[in-house]
């Protein structure tokens, strides 16, 4: 197979990359001596990234060193903890900047129907992790699915020889979500929820 | 900037990529050992393209070698010559099966509101093609838009001094293309360029 054809297919792994999308970035790449340079770039970006990022010890986040930027920074409140399921999902909630607690994040939810049970998410850190610290409140921002669900639950049961109070987010119709285009759930959900107006 | 942001950034220079689909594949490259390997495999390709590729000294597609592939096979036909404006359309024309001569990459079209005027695409590797083939019959494969003709009529002016034919792809309605929602032009020269029932 040719170079350019090895690229295309190399591309084409990629998630959300199509074989359309594979041949068009190559093409871009290879254009110009700029676009060349970025190639490389990316190359070595690559790379560095495929070999040297981890998970962090504490938080279990990636990160190149043995604590992330996070777990590092002596500012955060160490008696809160939000439970994640994605590396993503962390940097959603940085990105609101409403909350200055710690994180954890499983990287991944139960989920039996994809052959994905507890032993597979990694809970045995968030034991460690609140051995070692003083986290009084768990927050589960899990997803609002039956996989959420049952991650949390699962979670709870495991955790509950410590003294800990468990939240999570509430849930209902979402900032500029117009009510026509809502599923019944999050309606049922925002009624039951329902707060005082004052 | 730590390792994962610089592999975002430079994902985010891939055209079609935007900051949530270059996280997105970041973190899906990083997920799983096996996913990692093919991240490195990107990489190596990318390497590879970036500092290998470059014209074919013939039709001026991409290639590692002196000439492509297609500029080396013995079968094509020698008289027949497709000019196109990029490496997509010779794949898309191939793939089409319908077609056994030789190609000429003009990497363009004559744009002057893009700044791309006629010194900026690769007329005179066409030249010296004509001049040492023996080419008699030019097909101009170029999008059925202003810049396209400007290029076909730019062309064809120039190389009057050769003894050769002009062709064009027949313009009419896409197979499959339904009335209601093609443009008043296609449906123009489909009229136009109507055929007899037989």
């Amino acid at each position: 197979m040719d170079t350019l054809s090895e690229l295309v297919r190399a591309l084409r792994g990629l998630p959300g990359i199509g074989p359309k999308s594979a041949q068009r970035i190559a093409y871009h790449l290879l254009q110009h001596p700029k676009q060349r340079q970025k190639g490389l770039v990316l190359a070595t970006a690559l790379q560095q990234a495929m070999q040297t990022i981890q998970h962090c010890a504490l938080c279990n986040n990636y990160t190149e060193n043995t604590h992330c930027a996070l777990c590092q920074n002596k500012t955060r409140d160490n008696q809160l903890l939000c439970v994640v399921e994605t590396p993503a999902d962390v940097q959603a909630i940085e990105q609101s900047h409403a909350y200055r607690g710690r994180y954890y994040v499983l990287m991944g939810k139960i989920s039996p129907l994809d052959g994905i049970g507890p032993e597979d998410i990694a809970i045995d850190g968030l034991h460690r992790l609140i051995e070692q610290s003083e986290i009084k409140e768990i927050i589960l921002a899990l997803s609002p699915t039956v996989e959420g669900h049952t991650t949390g639950h699962f979670i709870r049961s495991r955790l509950k020889p410590y003294a800990l109070t468990f939240t999570q987010l509430a849930q209902g119709i979402p900032t500029g979500g117009e009510l026509e285009f809502l599923d019944a759930n999050t309606i049922i959900q925002a009624l039951r929820n329902r707060a005082e107006v004052c």
